[in-house]
């Protein structure tokens, strides 16, 4: 099927993630399972739990087996879980007396939600490798247009001049704290899920927590404090982060999106795409396509929190949200950095353009600059008012607002060296010097 | 793929539908697309916009023509749109000179929500007609249990005696609303998407208007006001009304699946899932999949009103917004009621159970009907707060309700009558025959 | 206290809504109660389930009594509900024998929502006044740009030349919509609340019905077909209602936010708002307002469709998100009316910035009416390459696109007349005239 | 006013949080702000940027002005933003050539932000004391629970023996990361926001740094490598951080509402909430009140989520956003922590009815037990195959899963001992004392 864009040939590049989606479809669960259900019998064979004999079968079959999802397809709607199918799929794979020792005093979700943790944490690496790459590749754009000047709006509006430089910087830092926070956050995330039945691992008797340090082991995951079958916060702050990523990417799209219509022009991103009837189209493709996963993503994220509402020891409703949001969450990350890192990389800037939008306002961008100049000659207030007049004048004529103010006032001031917004970027360059540096 | 449950064979037959998803996958669209294209040409032709053979050309090429997704991927990854490549290759097919008149003044949106529109229209056929099966269920059962004394438990407590009847009607009762509501909104949205490059249907010339009533006869739908690419009201409209279907079924799942907890027992899912663990378990499993769906529904509902902040004449984000909400809004609503059909169906009651639960409390549920009989006797104050010491004492020790009052109180009041719950179902029957004649 | 925006006096006028929230605020609602109070009474004592003279005493000192909600917080607080505290005020009041007679076999959820929709009434009669006002100014504004030229921006790239007249009709079009719909919900939303403990209107007795239906004649409000304590699906359609119409208001205010960019200069939203700092700052704040509160209520629709899923007969938990959900949906979508209605009052139109930034494209965007015209005389595709190629030209150096056509092509077209974008608004004047006569 | 729960003396001591509100208000905000211009001007008196004495002026009538909301609202209202209105109001009462030197340099963002920060700082330390006494609470009765044997449940249905200790110990778990996530995030968001009016500082010349040093030390704050008037990263992460707080808080409610129902009756929370009509009722209402705020701030945190979508150097409508979500959470998480605090502290334990709801199912939920003990002597699925029988058997009779099974099999097996679910209870007292000695 491909009822939805993630699974859609024809969307797929566009909305999704292939090389994620590689890690997330039916196939790659079943082959984690069994991952899981291979470790389990190892680290049960090795604590004198099960037969050493049997743990080996078990481990050779599960490691080489491969299921047809369509033939797990009638077991899962019934049982609402794959793995009492893959299960009985495994033990008739094994055969003979071994068969009896699959899965052995696990639960359903051990093997699910471990399986889900390996996988996990062949994503976060992926992502958190694209996220590096765009910082780096921000960086040496940044630095790049350190000086190159531009107006920053704010609310919509041209405010003072900023350099496209400090915006890099800026569409940067959040990436680098997002990074730090993945490396907070994977040590809560990438834990072995093992409780047995519910939680207790009763079914193991006293050799309960070798065999539960056994497959971390096995699985080079941690060991939580306790099972965390009914304790959903390691996914829900994931999910908080993959939505904060996308966030921050959705802001980056935002502003190219902006910067790109005719009228502005100082940014576009790349070739862009055409249209079916206007042959002098070149949409921001992938801008939008960020900005609607940055949106998906923060409402999903959302919705992931309700999943820790988690009833008593299992809640089927719960966790099958979590298998509804989580994967779309992580496609939709995925696509977001690729298509960021080659918005970042084809940005095509028109500094000229930028020039020009500054100077087409007639000063009124350097209005703040104007006002501080008085400021030192007479009350703020009053300088503040003085401003404020001439721009008034200057919106409604065509002079520059330094001229109207050479003329309205006989303070001192050097209005032709106000005149350049070069004059006026502040610590922009300071700034990206110490933002590159920072590794937050 | 099949990263996502909506489009997996794994989960598909648990969260998915298979029915639905036939309309809403890659070659439904294109499908869809290319009658639309194939319509535009007739209608374009009967207008005299293009020559009359052109128009039958393309016509039945679109119509005969099958497109592989694949080799849309890569222009609608680069243009963000799936039409452009479509209309390439339509006019590969079509040849010669009718090629040219492909497409003819119509613009990629008006191509794709009208396939949208012609594909929900046989979606909402089919959950309307699920939701009419459901209704008639549920009249029969509500009908059947009218005299199914139960308690009625109100936040989380036992309140007073009702029946199953009534619960059943009162499950019902939104449903048949919804049915209203489809029907109500099902003029707003069922029309046809025409406007050309960006609205004005420019590229027609005169016979534009012609064109939009020709082409909508042809594919039988209405006309509205103006070109809807920018008002988009009534895809939420109807992203709403899956919300509310889902969240009316998800109130069903929710009662069933705590009325089905051992310690209650009244009622059980079917036959219920199995564990890979623990023999004995019968898990509600329909239940958990339509509360999971009921939930993703109610969030992903809050996400399609954002795309009503649709930019300007076209805003390709909050557009792919919608493609990435409402393909599985209605798979979960078709998977839902799918799985409530078949709950209704197979629900098994315990009505002993029902019986037994309300005498467990030793009258407590009945405490309400003591306080009226006595407040004929003495004055409402006095006798609640009888009534609550009583129902202390009932609590602490085993006794009766009743008979502690009757011992506290010298008012003539039947004590014995009072004990039966089937005596304070108050207005459930006539309720249940008002609310089953109601088309409301 | 005053910890959220909507009950700010700071923020009040800017995110609130004053005369809406005093029909939400504790005053209105013990208001409202104590009215439902005294109509039970009434139609109590005229059914004779309570003495006449009781009756009319509660209702007397139920419509003059006065309750400050400090008195009710505390055990509100236990309760988690007022009105088992608002109904033993009541009795201290209305004292002697009558008070036995006070809330007589109601139950609290009676009370609150019914004297909810009371509110929402009245509520909702304030808004549509509000829709009909902006309709009715959009429908004057629209006539008079009829034939305003300005381009149409699709994907965040000038598209073809449009009307702001049609725009507006656009803005316009959904609103009609809206209030079709609002009389579409409100009689599924203007119903009596009432069932008794838990819906079944036993401490009624054989004259429950009968009780019933005087009371809604009393309220004069329709009588549903069941009680509707556990089904919430009016309210969450009312707030899908809520959300569509700050959805649609958000959409006109981005339109506006973003055509008052300094660049862009087209539209300006009366005198805009200050800055601290920036003296020449006319930021657009109504606008930015609306943007947020339709943001808010979009989310806040999906919260509540969350509050179907309700438990039983009454389910606290989703009772209390109604509440902490509604207010905030009404107030949002009352202050987006207010500000949008002064947004189209004051809205200042700059009809040659338009036209200047139509014509600053040097033909780009008349580039569809280029390949059509030229397709008359060649091949389709021919003319959208020749056309794409042209475009390239116009976009590198500085001449128009119909002076690069005409040297390039030798096609017998009126490349003069092409240049003019009032050319090439199609339909747009007879879409205006039909959208405006439209009731839809 | 107090149109919503938060703002309400009739809800607020259910749904508000006084003790927050006072930091959220109107006047605790302007009072924050008038901190920030106090510093400001002492750091740039202290850096030679603004004259001593005028520095200290301002600082000494900033610290003691009190300002009317009201006062403010129609300048707030026009603006968009409180800070113009403020600014001019602090000038007006420090008079003289001082006033000239308010808020010099800075822009609305930068005070607003830096005192929203400052009281954020407050908040989050009554927050994390209100974690760690109920994480204090929760120890203390997990290890008195150690041993008091209950039915787990999974998937709505008895699973195995667990312990309540258990069971309090996995509640606890998350609010310990918790405790380390917001150690992990306060760094991130605890910074000084100053970048003037876009982000350079440009207005305070080559003492720029200077002044943001001085003024992050006054305030006890850190520096961020970039002013993040357009990077709200940290306002998003600890919205997360709130959702996530409050989502296991409502686990916990969850599972105490569930298991408070009279027919499971193991839990009690404390005296409960009285009914309008039914005097028997003790409602679990601190439990409902936490689910709503859980859900509520679930939902809202999807929505801060959007916020990061900043536009350019500044967005007035995304930060608005920030001010119509944030508060509420804070209010959310507050209300939760308290209730649940009195919950744990309050919460009645029938350990008598956990045995007895055990028993009551003569030994179902001891079935995986019993195919262990048998997966001994025969294989496991034929294990697996009897017990599911016996399963069947028990569920139609009456008797107990492990008399069915001694009489089926004559596999040696001590059927007795099985019989006693405190065999069965596996690691409990194991994984509690981990847990407890976890600081994760």
């Amino acid at each position: 099927m491909s009822a939805t864009p993630f699974d859609s040939r024809l969307y797929g590049a566009l909305l999704s993630d292939a090389e994620i989606a590689s890690l997330l479809d039916d196939a790659a669960q079943l082959r984690a399972m069994l991952e899981v259900e291979a470790a389990l019998a190892e680290a049960e064979g090795a604590c004198g739990v099960i037969p050493q004999p049997a743990a080996r079968t078990i481990a050779q079959v599960a490691q080489a087996l491969t299921v047809d999802p369509d033939d797990l397809a009638e077991a899962t709607a019934r049982d609402g879980i794959p793995v009492s199918g893959l299960v009985a799929a495994l033990r008739r794979a094994v055969g003979g007396e071994a068969a009896s020792f699959v899965h052995w005093g696990a639960t359903t979700q051990d093997v699910m939600d471990t399986g889900l943790v390996l996988r996990l944490r062949a994503i976060l690496d992926i992502l958190d490798g694209r996220l590096d790459r765009l910082c780096g590749r921000l960086a040496e754009r940044a630095g790049a247009e350190r000086d190159t000047v531009m107006a920053a709006r704010t609310r919509g509006q041209q405010a003072t001049p900023t350099t496209l430089g400090l915006k890099m910087a800026g569409w940067r830092a959040p990436l680098q704290r997002h990074r730090q926070r993945l490396k907070d956050l994977r040590p809560r995330l990438e834990r072995l899920s093992f409780g047995g039945a519910s939680g207790t691992l009763a079914a193991l008797g006293d050799k309960a927590l070798a065999v539960e340090a056994a497959l971390a082991a096995r699985l080079d995951l941690a060991v939580p404090p306790l099972p965390w079958h009914s304790q959903r916060d390691g996914l829900a702050e994931l999910a908080g982060w993959l939505a904060l990523v996308t966030g921050s990417l959705g802001k980056i799209a935002g502003d190219v999106r902006l910067l790109s219509h005719n009228e502005i022009g100082e940014l576009r991103e790349g070739s862009g795409g055409g249209s079916s009837t206007m042959p002098q189209k070149a949409n921001p493709v992938r801008s939008e396509a960020v900005l609607a996963l940055a949106r998906l993503n923060a409402g999903l994220a959302g919705q992931m929190h309700l999943t820790v509402l988690h009833d008593q020891e299992r809640d089927g409703a719960a966790w099958q949200q979590e298998w509804l949001l989580l994967p779309q969450m992580l496609l939709a990350c995925g696509a977001a950095l690729t298509h960021t890192n080659a918005v970042i990389e084809d940005l095509q800037v028109d500094a000229a353009r930028m020039r020009a939008n500054l100077e087409a306002a007639n000063g009124l961008v350097l209005a703040e600059a104007a006002s501080f100049a008085l400021s030192r000659h007479m009350p703020r207030e009053e300088a503040q008012a003085l401003v404020k007049q001439a721009c008034k004048e200057v919106a409604a004529g065509g002079r520059h607002l330094m001229d109207v103010l050479a003329e309205a006032s006989d303070a001192p001031v050097d209005w032709s060296a106000l005149k350049d917004p070069a004059n006026y970027t502040g610590m922009s360059a300071e700034l990206i010097e110490r933002a590159l540096k920072d590794e937050d």
